[in-house]
């Protein structure tokens, strides 16, 4: 297949890696700084330090906008986290999330060649996240929120979006809808059928769940139920705060009560952005035509040999299956194309914009199992950067 | 000379470089971030990133101490400032500072092979500050505070030192001193004075005076009198606060009221860390063999060739004079040491070393204008860093 000709073979499984393996390659870090500018000669040193600098430093205390010519920080990406909400591992905290942390640095710098730096915090409490990502704020050019658990990414993300004058994204939540989309909009051609019309079942209601939920309502799917451990959100579920009362009255138009068994009875599209497993026979009451996306790493929701059994088109997160949702598809061109065009915001305008660029590249390679471009493939992060830049203001 | 050996041609000189050269220089900003790990196939990614990332940072999260081993931190810098008190132009903002300290963060790589990340703080609040810096002090490994005015900066670094267990030092107060007490054991040697019999006058209490006092009375000199812009500080004088009620009982045993004029009769050593200009007819009343380090940038306290008519050695801040005062002899090799040496402070035992250290480097090659190594002399900051482990607990 096409996509293949960037990916290596098959016999190159995580599965087989060792541990020791693993751990020599994080020794010392996966990150260094790099000076750009000659500092040998004195004449080097009175350029790039004293006294020359000092002009330079005189015109952005002039003129603050110089600072995006003559600094580093309008092309550097913050990567922030408190480590609350790790991959699978859950709160392990700021330290053991910076390797994580590293690996996203590297992949800014990989896919969409931006600079960026990891930022761990040593607080879980929003008020605090927020005030020391504002005092540093000058520092870089854009933010990007990183692994930090619900519901408290909702808030911070929002304070920071009003506060500062950069974009800010939360990737758990935006990026894995971008590629959701993007990988929705493929399959329904697959299966022949209208993205409007779609009955979509959303397991989970955290970061992830709520922003699928938001980006597949922006693009006009209306019948959505979104499911957390206590059943489906209905209007007339109690005790519900948050997105979670918001998307009861949002959501669910058919008011769906109770769980998994009830939602997806009938459904054409399944997306697992929680652990919580699906039992086949639920799977097998969906609607002809189905779409399974059983988004849980390392373990996904369903198995994709079986949910192949019923439904026409299944994605995981995992890279040894095909059609892998994976967010690195996302994050790097998007931040790359706001920062390139210059913008204060990321825009749902300039999501959607990537999604449809993710999507574009399979072209007519189209199939059941390549619904979306391989998580290593070049020209992803240019497109979205392109699709992202046009429709930014 | 031997120091030249590794110097350009005196027609280098800074006042040659147009102001379009100095900003071609720093377009873009200075530094870049650097993946050292190979991201180009499936497995790299599931080594560098998930799921291979996972393993290592749940062993940090079972022992903390594993991120020393298995992330950048270790050996990361935050090069940290609020832009209040930057070169000559004071207080100019965080994002105006931004490329003094990626100048800095330039000559950390290029002197110590020293990671570290410029942070600019949106703040000038003491509490916001050292709160700012706790929260996100995980990210990194030491803290190099820069350009932070007095008296905030004693108040800052103090509780810094306290709350965090890294190396954390306010480099215009303890490299410069360093380098000054580097340069003034090699004076006194080419005067032929013994140190601790020197009288010391010190114009300017700010952060380099304070610092450059505490370092010289640590080495053992006793008759010492700073003065600020009011004049000497002395156990008489009314309304004095903070470090200045501290140094009215610790230094000028002799009680000399006044101003320059009557600090300077009989002096040995004239150290200029403030702006102020100091007449000629006030060096001429120094005492025989006198030593004048006018440290003032661009613009010395007397210039280095009008004091050469009343003292035997002179030095100066400056890049196009001999003998220049530069805190880069200090900083790169001191945080090197003690991140090397695992340090949790920096103690004045390892700035001792350091001083030590540089001024040992100049050897035979001694003379009244070759008193201190040269800034781009590559010996320096292996032997500071040396020097600073081997005395680091």
């Amino acid at each position: 297949m096409t996509q293949e000709s960037n990916v290596p073979s098959a016999n190159e499984s995580p599965a087989q890696i060792s541990l020791p393996e693993i751990f020599n390659s994080h020794l010392g870090g996966k990150l260094s700084i790099h000076v750009d500018r000659p500092l040998t000669t004195k004449r080097d040193l009175s350029i790039a330090y004293t006294p020359g600098v000092a002009q330079v430093s005189r015109a952005i205390a002039q003129d603050i906008n110089a600072a995006e010519d003559y600094t580093w920080s309008s092309r550097l990406v913050a990567v922030i986290s408190d480590g609350s909400a790790v991959l699978g591992l859950g709160n392990i905290g700021a330290k053991a999330s910076l390797p994580v942390m590293e690996g996203k640095s590297a992949l800014f710098k990989k896919f969409a060649e931006l600079d960026s730096i990891p930022i761990v915090l040593d607080t879980s409490d929003v008020d605090e996240m927020f005030e020391a990502i504002v005092r540093i704020a000058p520092s870089f050019g854009a933010v990007n929120l990183e692994d930090i658990s619900a519901p408290r990414c909702f808030e911070l993300e929002e304070r920071l979006i009003e506060a500062l004058d950069m974009p800010v994204m939360h990737d758990d939540q935006h990026g894995t809808a971008v590629v959701v989309l993007a990988a929705l909009k493929n399959a329904v051609k697959v299966v022949g059928k209208n993205i409007e019309d779609l009955r979509v079942v959303i397991t989970g209601a955290g970061a992830a769940g709520v922003a699928v939920t938001e980006i597949l309502l922006a693009s006009g799917i209306t019948d959505i139920i979104v499911t957390d451990s206590r059943g489906t959100i209905h209007e007339g579920r109690e005790a519900l705060t948050g997105k979670k009362l918001e998307f009861a009255s949002r959501t669910n138009p058919r008011g769906v009560a109770g769980g998994t068994t009830e939602a997806l009875q009938d459904a054409d599209v399944f997306i697992g952005v929680s652990s919580a497993k699906i039992p086949d026979e639920q799977v097998a009451t969906m609607a002809e035509g189905a779409i399974v996306f059983a988004l849980s790493n390392p373990d996904p929701e369903i198995l994709p040999e079986v949910a192949a059994r019923y439904a026409d088109v299944v994605a995981t997160g995992r890279s040894d299956f095909p059609n892998q949702i994976n967010n690195v598809l996302a994050f790097p061109g998007i931040f790359r194309g706001a920062l390139d065009a210059g913008a204060k915001k990321i825009t749902q305008e300039m999501k959607l914009a990537a999604a449809d660029a993710i999507a574009s590249l399979v072209g007519e390679d189209l199939a059941s199992n390549y619904i979306i471009p391989s998580a290593l493939d070049p020209r992803v992060a240019p497109a979205v950067a392109e699709a992202v830049k046009s429709v930014a203001k």
